[in-house]
């Protein structure tokens, strides 16, 4: 559970805050059921975007989404590591949907989080995450 | 293939640069399969997180990752549209681990990449997004 961020100077009052936050989850919305821990989680117009589903923006729809999905996933135990964290200023978050055709003919939508970072004056994807829609 | 940021106020030329890196993936990359693209997308030490993979670092072996994946796939087609993109001074960038129990006695791995952002004084989680190793 204790964050070990590799590249992040972050301050250990700001760690702090993300591991009570992190915590939140486990013991309360998963240990508990306590889907309204939520709200101590999730900024109100958030945005999640799980494997298998489209987005979902809210945190009302997100409280939806996990009080079904914990059930659904007989969801016992969820135990967060961060691996890195760092400050993003002077970089940009994209939110974004690859529409992918495949030589089968098949066609399948992905949805990604890119983080942007400039090197060498040139904005690049410094982290890349993606899952499919369905 | 047009940005539409929603919440951004991102400079005209920084949307530009992210349609053009964008548009590589999609032309070079995937159209005509030259993998060395992708010194001009992503950052030296970039990080991406696949479905079904565990997070691969660096450059070189994410180039290698895309050289498989594309033939794997079969992949002929990518279209890339932002659905938003905003500058993140002031937020954090988080990469994660998710260690899960399940009812049934099985436990899984996910992955996630959490963009925090403080609300009311706390930093919370204001976009999330998952999947799993395997």
């Amino acid at each position: 559970m204790q964050p070990a961020p590799k590249r992040s100077q972050l301050p250990e009052t700001v760690l702090a805050n993300m591991r009570s936050t992190n915590e939140l989850f486990s013991s309360e919305v998963v240990g508990k059921g306590n889907i309204d821990a939520l709200d101590r989680i999730y900024t109100l117009n958030a945005r999640i975007l799980p494997p298998g589903a489209p987005m979902i923006e809210g945190r009302e729809r997100i409280k939806a989404f996990w009080s079904q999905a914990i059930a659904a996933m007989g969801l016992t135990q969820a135990k967060l590591t961060t691996v890195d964290a760092e400050e993003a200023s002077g970089s940009i978050v994209e939110i974004g949907r690859a529409d992918l055709t495949l030589a089968s003919g098949q066609s399948a939508t992905v949805k990604y989080v890119v983080h942007w970072k400039q090197e060498d004056g040139v904005w690049k994807w410094n982290t890349d995450i993606w899952n499919a829609n369905q």
